[in-house]
């Protein structure tokens, strides 16, 4: 028996087989930490890593729907590998968006024939890393926090403060092993815990003209300004498939392992009405936040297809569409997460299903930036008409 | 300068014009109660009666989805309105659903061309109204509650038990003013005070049996299973409609006269945190039931397409969809039109605004059925798979 | 047989008798409005208006907490009654906290005596009333909202903005039947709707100095400070009594004429498990709540009883008490007066029962200021250690 | 400089001593899981284990509300060490309840004198574990699960069904070295790591008369019916020391490493408005839990004054209290122990924090019976005014 060759694959068949290998470990992957290396070989292996990058270079050619779609098959199973999958997509819009044709299609194009693996290392509220002008060439140096998926990556995208410039944010693509960069491997948090989320080290690393992302620019055009929106509606996509895997495993073990309480009159767990009153609030939940994100997904790809012909207004609605997709995903998911408890009962708290997982992953996730300021961004919009303003986070 | 002829109009281009007109007497019409005569012969007259035949019997051949986009556009100032409107298009396919050709195809054409009003008078739950049988024909006798809008109706649904069958439901088509049939014109409830929805006296009403829905009979066929959806749909549309012209109001009243609490250091309440945030989650509300909604109507229309061929699974997701868009819009519609006095103040309690009486349109008729089974349904669904079970209520 | 003699009752049980004649026509009074001349004249005959005025001047002697209770009493039955009820012992508190022994025991042996009932005309953010100072005597002329009680009272609390002295807040005990004074009889509000919480018109209104509260004056010692959290407890406490009373109603509902689902599997609406909930949710609401007024009355007894010696840190300490307590009745308030109609059912929205006259009337009376700030003062607390700035609202 | 002696401290302050010990280590333990040796000998040392005996038999003689004021200090550090440390008394109050003098009142003694440690192996709803009689002793064989505390104890509490008397439950107090018991030491749960509830099999355990607590036996009297209500109001007030430690965590970590969203307008975090939101919030869930425990603590302590002149009536309104302050605390509990990163930060998800300790101990915790049917039983109470029914869980 052969294997139907996987180039005959959809990505999304690609990405189911490989989740079904990732959920077998998640749960002692979750308990260790550190980097999912087997996993991520197994990412590069497939191609996806081209997931969203256009055929004519070597890529799936993938919208961005369908790229979202497949970081969520991910998410259902293991967060960590979702976020940093994620991220790869979302780096490779940042040189899309940010910088000259000539600097990307030789970065897309390597990226696809080589399955590098890009991480992260911009942070524009963490000012610590700086920028030293030299003549051809400048020096980024400084510490830098929450570099997602840097370790065993190929590729960087790093951020430095030019303070001769008046704190301008300098952007930059380089290789991962470039002279002066340490990455310190210390990401150890209570959730996302194969992330590679920790700190990295410049120390007058050398940066090339061609390097930094300059024309446009970060956030130059309402085009360029759809990179932090990709970020957030892939951080709502997350959520909901970290959500919807918690909804997947509470409902086997409601069906399978769950015992009705003894005062209840149901013979099965699954006729209790509080338990069904709890899959009911959870299935409304699902359903608002899949729809909201589908809508938003929609719009992304509408805006993306326009280019730089994407006008502000436009770009404000796609805004608001995501911004209303985080929230919704951000709330019903910690309620969820935290209520599936409630419709397995005492046993399900046995450290080898880490059923508590889905909470550590989505609770820390979700405070990637504050669910009340995206809120507030909502409210002005309903209140007072006024579209959100363009940031590196909204 | 002349008015396009109202004939050139889309249908929603005249619903709010309508809706205009009925917005400037809502608040009168609320403290006074009864019929809305004078509302109910503008409907009349703008053809809007017919809105969901199909043009070849004379109507506007629209979708269910613009049917109730117009409902929802009247429920935006006037819920009772909406009500009936809305009632007027289940009316007309319940008997669409449950009768003959021969029988809908003229009461369809008379709607149209006489501007017919029909009112409702089933209800399955108040068995009090019995049939006896004749040779030819049937009577109905007996007592009905919340017969919506049968009031200055032309025709009327009415339902009776009939005890020789084992109770079975039998439903007609009559004229409303048909000999023996006393509406008491008794509604005076604290919400959807136009909606008539008192109760009606059935003594000894002669039923042709031409004016039976037999064949093929109430809830017999998937596709005739498709009469409670179109209820319910109704319903969360209603209830998106009350929000977001509660949502309106309060915003205008925040915007214009709203000022900030004293410990505020907002100047203006636009800018005050605790009343952005309100307003954001909101937002958060509506949209997601808009999306819900928009969904579960596009699921309609297709289902009304397929016609008999309609199967269950397909008519079980349509349930599904409407259930959980009815939910989420009882649960964000209660919270909308309570909360909105929290962004408004307490001058906005006056008598003269009735802000009130979108909380109370709401919560009454969202009592129709409650929420809670409604719910008790979805988790059935979420946990065991189960598709609702068709009756008058899902 | 014979009753026992009045002045043998307590006067809780005194109360108790009023309140169940003011039940009897609270509903048909909420729906008319205006003055509840008949109620305050019951009042005035009762003795209760000088509850909370110590024996040696006439009163009954009352501590707050009793004079509270009684306050509930009313509140379950007829919110505005509460209303003007509690008032009265605010502004009996008002001068005596602000003024100096010779102007406020007159007027305590005065209202005890003559049963004067107080009305309010005390409105610091309502700045347009303003003084004229004169040789001898001051003159308040102006327009002011929300005078709760000022009708058929025999005195009135008014405030009027020295701008002579910088914006002074002076506050002055007058006779209601002062020259100059109009009361407008133009409360007319979606609830509390016999408060008379109109406006009244002060045209050049003569005020003695002897009429001034002057000395200590307003806010000027913690125990002076007592006043408005006094207000703030009455209306916590109003509250609470809205609500027992609210689910008072409910439950007889449920138990003698709500019906359960057809979908439950329950016989009676006692047993369905959705109702159970509700009640069991109502419960622990209720139970926090009165549990916090009542840690709060006692603590407002004991700083009472201290007089002047009271300090900062024991007022602070009151004011933390009485804004939980405040926050708690007001949200678990809304739920149950919005939520009652789940566990009654669609019938229950008949306008003769006027089940929602609780939630109008809660949901007027909680903006009296809002809950948002009074949230706000306790996470300065909570988080910072800040006790409440005194002010005339905390 | 000389410390006082031990023996002139009070219990609390003797239990903040060994708390803040407990303290600087109980990150380190909630990651290492297993029996937290040098605590539990600590908690020997100190005498505490007998804090509830009454002096005349060596004991510290403190009242229940006392006992559990002293466990809560401990939750708020270490809630696995409070748990054992609450069952304890749990289990000395078993013996109590329902053994004759001559059994219980050397087990006290000895208990005060040899600061045994007392384990849980009552289990109702774990049937495995069965009775075989002999003449003069029977024997307990089987296993059992959620055997609290269990591990390096003295004593422990044990139960059996005997199928001869009809599934009758019997219950005995043997020494936890018994020939014949094997402690698995196999708990690894996500949360109260260190309380040892795993599992035991008793082969053939031989159990003398004077072993079994037979008279009056489990549930036999009101106040024998006292014993299922500690073991809640243990749990109630369990809740509220994990969530007081989570709120004091999170305050610290608030003042003084979080910083504000760059979009806000604070230049602290205490001073950003949504931050002080979620503040004042956690104050009235916190203030209404305090109070709730603090009058059934008081109730618990009449009640057991009474013995057993107790009556249903009054042990009835003693469980609603409990009842009710249990749903408060597991609700409000989750909220803030699940909010609190909110007012942190994506910094405070660190690790070596271990902030979602608290989190993951209430969830396990507050899973020991749903508290879905908690509020069913208020409800029952509350509606239908039924007292709730005797069990081992209420």
């Amino acid at each position: 028996m052969t294997l139907p060759s996987p180039t005959l694959q959809t990505p999304l068949q690609i990405a189911r087989e490989l989740a079904a290998g990732f959920a077998a470990t998640a749960v002692e992957r979750d308990a260790r930490g550190g980097t999912p290396k087997a996993e991520r070989d197994a990412l590069r292996a497939s191609g996806l890593l081209g997931l969203v990058i256009p055929t004519q270079y070597g890529g799936l050619g993938a919208s961005w729907s369908e790229t979202l779609e497949v970081t969520r098959e991910f998410a259902r199973v293991d967060s960590s590998i979702a976020h940093v999958f994620g991220f790869q997509h979302l780096m490779l819009a940042t040189v899309r968006l940010f910088s000259r044709p000539e600097q990307w299609e030789p970065w897309f194009e390597q990226t696809a024939r080589k399955h590098w693996f890009w991480g992260n290392a911009l942070n524009p509220l963490d000012t610590r890393t700086v920028v030293k002008r030299f003549d051809g060439w400048v020096e980024f140096s400084g510490r830098k926090s929450f570099c997602s998926g840097a370790s065993d990556s190929e590729m960087l995208i790093a951020s430095a403060v030019d303070e001769s410039a008046g704190g301008k944010l300098l952007i930059a693509a380089v290789p991962s092993a470039r002279s002066g960069i340490t990455l310190h491997g210390d990401w150890d948090n209570i959730g996302q815990r194969q992330t590679d989320s920790g700190s990295a080290t410049f120390e007058r690393v050398r940066i090339e003209h061609g390097e930094l992302l300059l024309d446009p620019g970060p956030l130059s055009t309402p085009f360029a300004c759809l990179r932090p929106l990709i970020a957030q509606l892939h951080f709502a996509n997350l959520f909901l498939g970290i959500t919807e895997g918690a909804f997947a495993e509470a409902r086997q073990y409601t069906l399978n392992e769950s015992r009705p309480w003894f005062r209840s009159s149901a013979r099965h767990s699954g006729e209790d009405p509080h338990v069904l009153r709890h899959y009911g609030e959870f299935w409304v939940g699902l359903e608002s936040v899949r729809l909201l994100i589908g809508r938003a997904a929609d719009l992304l790809d509408q805006a993306w297809a326009k280019g730089t012909a994407l006008g502000a207004e436009e770009r404000g609605q796609l805004a608001l569409a995501i911004g209303t997709a985080k929230v919704a995903a951000t709330r019903h998911g910690l309620d969820i997460c935290n209520r599936l408890f409630e419709v397995t009962g005492a046993r399900a708290t046995h450290a080898s299903l880490r059923f508590d997982r889905h909470w550590r992953n989505l609770r820390t996730q979700t405070l990637h930036d504050p669910v009340d300021y995206r809120v507030h961004e909502l409210g002005e919009w309903a209140l007072n008409g006024t579209r959100p303003t363009p940031t590196f986070y909204s």
